[in-house]
């Protein structure tokens, strides 16, 4: 049952992942478990009384357990608990439950946002970046978990699909400016665009809820992401020779990854000094605030008018502009033309 | 002859604009006039000795005239010299020379950005901002003066016909994000961007070089747009009743115009609070950048290498990635495959 | 009987403002509503069970209604309690009470305001202005508009007359300045003064406590007042001919109001640019900051001691200076005047 | 002769003030003075050569000399030039010339500022602060140092009289917030704003132009202010007994004092918390404003039309607004009434 | 019994601080007081019904008290209570207990801080440095004050001794500069590091919880220091002699104090212009910084793992690097050295 | 002879380097190069006419000559001029003169900087932070290059030597720091303190004068550091196993070199989180401050007082504290003890 069908006290059951675990000790000296577990549909607090240690140590944060357990109603509000003594849960595995049950999902389809990415791909031409992008967009392994990243923890597209999302966005925009604007290599433009946020690949867990990893923490996504593609230049450079990839070439990809946020209170080391980069960074900055607004729309209330509520992200509400419009029936004093 | 060709003493013939005009008295206590004319070549100092006040009233800034001067050395460099009391130039009507002979002119031509206005005023249904686009767009003496103007007096498309190709360019980032993008209104979208800057045909003046008008240094473009449409509004109500432009319509569209440079450090009044105006100003800051990176590009002295020199607008200089590439040859270790 | 003389269960009869009112579906599926009503002693939860989607269309927000419900404990809480399938409540048309009897009003009464701002009124001589004023402040409807304006939602004088209260403190601010400092243009001084915060009228509401409306969210009070003078001085030029109102009359005035913040990141889409600007800003940021202190001062609790609690205006807690200061006895030493 | 009469080479005779004083040795080893002399009508170079030490020692920047030197031109400029030999100057008493011969002087003539200072103080009842003020305000020496000083080194009121003319303008605004206000303690607010800028007599100094001394570059004049009155306030305790200065009386004053530039990052290192301490400086901060403008007119050059040039304390150009307005003629239209 | 102690329903006996004193009337009429009282394990509300104004004047904040009451449950959570008709405390003189039984504590005992406070102040040989140091560091009660205080309300040092902590951190830092950079004057410097907080000995009060006592608010500490230094300045001329404390020996010092917050924003009047104000500001910043990681460390529950959890003071949680490091096992690779 | 030495017009011999080397097209169509050349006395300009493009190609930027060139007066300066035509100079081999010669050096020998980053290394034991270590500072070439670069191009330490010096001044602040406080690791503080700029070696140039690399331009030096540890990080675990340097050791140690500038608005990435790497900032910018005042005092001309001249690095001048005090002989007042 998913935890928004719990709505009154009695047995429960069901398939939930572990959004948080704490180790408690009552007052009577007995361990005791507080964990919360949601699904897709909510979150609820699951006590576990007289647990062991040993039982402790399976249910972990990101874990997806198959639960049977009773709803209580405590402090005026329905919690579940269960009884530590005996076996009440178990630990799914991987394969079982895809993790698109219990965390929200991008409202774009996978399919719609791949074909983005891989056409582009297809039209960057020189060679050490086809290869470079392939270190990455050609593995199977890389492609799952760039495809189930968010592109942010909290603000905008935080939900599994977002870095695909928004990496589509920005290789959008940037194709519609290689269209308009003379001046621009557009191998280097593609590449970076596809390249910009693979740091987050490392930098966020998506276990139990969307979190930094201690790299993401330590070093930041786009640090991590300078490293991911230097060690993958210094690969290609060992197996191809040195002159396969030159400074030339390495140097203003860097400097794209480095550069994108824009401003150094952004997080950028350097700010943009070509083209190119300024023209990244103005594609992610505009796909990130477009999708703000998109999802303070798509989630406002139903009952909405003009005005969704105030949006901690925007720091304001959304208007939704409705021109519904119609001629006015002509007056008289219209039709006649004085006036 | 051109004023870069007037690089030595001698005699001095050809046609200039007054870009500065000062009266100045002599120890002697005669009059005389200290000038800068110019065309699109380049500037020079002209001195008019023992002028009178008739003649100087005629050396308007902004003016064309005909000029018959002689260059001369004065603290190690040529100004031109004039004798006031003979005739020396003959003021031109404005048909006789275009101004772009003397101003610095788009390297867009006219006729590529017309039609993406065009076009996008022609995708327009909403009637009451179809008659409204027709109020500026269609009159030849607006879309004269539209073309004319410089997008900004300074840092980007300072130059006759910056104002057209920078429409041009936000139509485009506008209409791209149109085809990607959900929740967004096309009539309302094209509206804003087509109109979003029309009060720089007012708050801006080119005789002479670009300046601010009055109304531009006291209220700027941005006061001055919301004041035309502001008024065409009122126009259509009177002509069309007051049911023609209902405020849910009117509203979001001055909306646009207040809001689109995004912050009210930047001199909205407004932040933008809907989906439209938060694209607009992404779109409007996303081209005035691009073009000052085009313009330290284009500006480049020729010998450049891949920096261009310090560029002011941008407060750096200009990296230009060089990709050329070739395939390097292979060496022994490479061709054995040990590593 | 007043809000806050319901400190028991039991009926309750009185006459309220609705301050808010949302439509909820019970567990049952009935639909309740769940209001807030209040008077100028303050303000309480109302739930009205089983009511029709009729009646829950008459209780708006923002409507005065006399009411007859049970006050009733919920969560330790008194909240009012209304059967929906009876007649409980009358909704009063506006004559019937005032509005301030359900909103704060400001402390200085509208008899000591008003003619401030009429003085100053009539010391204005040019015609355009003169004319110009009398649109606003001859008009009855304007006038009531006027006075029972807040001069701001938050922060200072967010009460009934506040506006009137604010202008008149600017107005006499800048009569002392006419006073004192030369090169001030007085005519144009005090249509500022008086014109400066017009817009409020139209961007801020009174019904059910102070808000903007969609004009206010979208423009703000600024755009708005430039709006409504730009408006007035066209139909002047309609009725009184083009040259009635030149530029040179127009554009200081309008620079006023869109100047009167000061700086970019405080609203103003420019920055004052001549002395009566600067002034006009000044005198308007000073009386807004004095009110913050009065308040402070006016709504602090009795008991307090030299320092008021902290209040979020102002950010900190403000201090009260006591003189009470008495010549100390004379001691020995001092009346032997050795030291 | 004043420094703008000598305009062509020969002997110059006149009464300077010594504005800067360099020792320099010229490459034959002889030593020479660099010096620039000044009156109110300019400022000119000064070289001596073959100057000895001791006659180089009596230059000093400040002094005021009796000068006879030759104009010469060096560098297409003229300078004068003297015999460091010979005795070609006489160094001026103090009594000899008033400083306001040589510096740039209030446009406010001192007997109109004082009476509005000294009516101020008469109006303070409270004994401690009258008797503070008296430490000041009624000693001769220091009302001729006040009299002398500028408001500010730069941007505002830096002429002599400016600190007198500008705590009249101070006094002024708070006298009229006193009629207007209430809560206001009249005793408090006008001693802290006849107190308010004290420091700058120590702070600033006129010798030889507007200078900061040593106290004023290390401490401030805000610093400099809060120790005179500590000290003052320590002498009376010690003369009067503890109690004739209690701290209830005293730190409101130095509060004032410590909070008058508003905000820590312009220099206080207290902000107001209380109501007059806020109203000072608002006072504060209107009278300087008001003076960069005042200034940016009364220096503009004399063909300015309705701009003044660019000016650097406001950062722009300075509007002069012209309403100067005639009825128009009625056209035939309007008298028709047709429109 | 502690406060941590009282786990259940009881009678209660303890000694306690009291932390706050709320007067209030209930419904009846009656007089009870809300405080709140503490000891350095915790602390909790006490009730005392029917109080009446005299035994209510003796419960005053900063009080000790020796209370007999009894632990109820009201909303859920334990609170004390006692009846006010009864004789239910006493209070404790102040030296009964100390402070430190009731207030936080540095971690670093006062006679490891006093001795680096000392050397330092014996090796400051210039006499009026020394005899001013004297003035502070050779009283009693100066000492006993100084090692009491806090060095700051919150954010750092919070709590009994972190002023004389605080102090020897940057007498340290600043002797490791001594002993490592040229140029700078170690008398200056020492006596400005001793000196540069000592008025928090004014401006901070530890009865009941660390606050500002009206100077600290009204002044900050920083000019409350500024005006002790001024004072006994003074008090060493009358002594001494003018001369004894010539100004280049008194404005350095006070420009220490007056630049140690480094920046104006940060509340210095003015900001560091010689090498010794520099070094003492970077040397307070460090050690003010330092201490904000080492209470979050400190503080951490016991089961963290690498990250504290999110602190207020830093705005973000604190790594705790644990580089506990073993030497790889080799792997057969390894071993045979083929890669 | 020495660039101080060049005083008059005549023929000059020495040997220099060139710091600006441009091509240029005579009036006449002949090619003619204007440089600057330098050494540690100063710079000129030389202009060799009629100059092959050849020989202008051996002219580069940075290269050290040895010159005969004749000195002549141009615009009333002296200028180097030499006849391109003939051979008139050589270009000397790098080990010929060394680089000191020709850029301004550290005032602090390597001889005493060395031995302090050299023990900081030795106490380091952690395996894989010594190791990592030797990869930099065991090898000849690095330390030469290390100890020939600046710290800074501008600001501070901008000298040959100045990286070593700086890098010395972080160490020792450390180590002291290490001392007093607890809780810091000493093996990763001096590591990250060792390497925390040794990226300034590949981001800066020092041929013809300090300037960036495009590796500095792109990356900037705080991402070439990050860069070359990882680059370091990856061939220790190629070599010695991935294990040798697990995650946990090494993202700690890439964050002290991410966050060592403090802030985002810094240029760090990240901002720091745990206690070593908010100590590593604050020594990096203690140090770097200090210098500033040390350069300025170092470089003021030698006639100065207590002021040295503005410094453009401080944005102030910097006082020069002179506490020279002698025991005041006592006075009739002070020997008799009345006061």
């Amino acid at each position: 049952m998913l935890v928004k069908e719990i709505t009154k006290e009695g047995p429960v059951k069901g398939v939930y992942m572990i959004l948080e675990s704490r180790r408690r000790v009552a007052k009577n000296g007995n361990l005791f478990a507080a964990l919360r577990v949601g699904d897709q549909s909510g979150e609820m607090p699951l006590k576990v009384w007289e647990i062991s240690e040993e039982t402790f140590a399976e249910l972990q944060k990101g874990r997806v357990i198959k639960l049977e357990a009773a709803a209580k109603t405590f402090n005026n509000m329905l919690q579940l608990e269960a009884d530590g003594r005996r076996r009440f849960f178990r630990v799914c595995t991987e394969d079982e439950y895809p993790l698109t049950d219990f965390l929200p999902v991008s409202p774009v389809p996978a399919e719609k946002s791949w074909p983005v990415l891989d056409r582009a791909r297809a039209e960057v031409e020189l060679l050490p970046y086809r290869e470079l992008l392939a270190v990455f967009f050609a593995q199977k392994s890389f492609r799952e978990k760039f495809a189930a990243a968010p592109a942010a923890l909290r603000h905008h597209h935080a939900y599994v699909g977002g870095l695909l999302e928004h990496t589509a966005g920005v290789v959008t925009l940037c194709r519609a400016a290689l269209a308009h604007y003379p001046y621009l290599n557009s191998d280097l433009l593609l590449t970076g665009a596809l390249l910009h946020d693979i740091g987050k690949v490392r930098s966020y867990q998506t276990g139990g809820g969307f979190e930094n990893t201690d790299e993401g923490k330590l070093l930041g996504h786009l640090v991590a992401g300078i490293r991911m593609v230097t060690e993958a230049v210094n690969t290609a450079r060992r197996n191809r020779g040195k002159d396969f990839f030159p400074p030339a070439v390495e140097l203003p990809l860097i400097h794209l990854l480095a550069g994108h946020h824009g401003l150094k209170e952004w997080g950028s080391p350097v700010e943009p000094v070509f083209l190119e980069a300024c023209l990244l960074h103005h594609a992610d900055y505009m796909d990130s605030q477009i999708a703000k607004y998109q999802e303070a729309i798509r989630s406002r209330p139903e009952e909405t008018g003009s005005w969704t509520p105030y949006n901690q992200n925007l720091n304001h509400a959304v208007y939704l502009p409705d021109l519904a419009w119609e001629m006015p029936a002509a007056t008289e004093e219209e039709t006649t033309g004085e006036s």
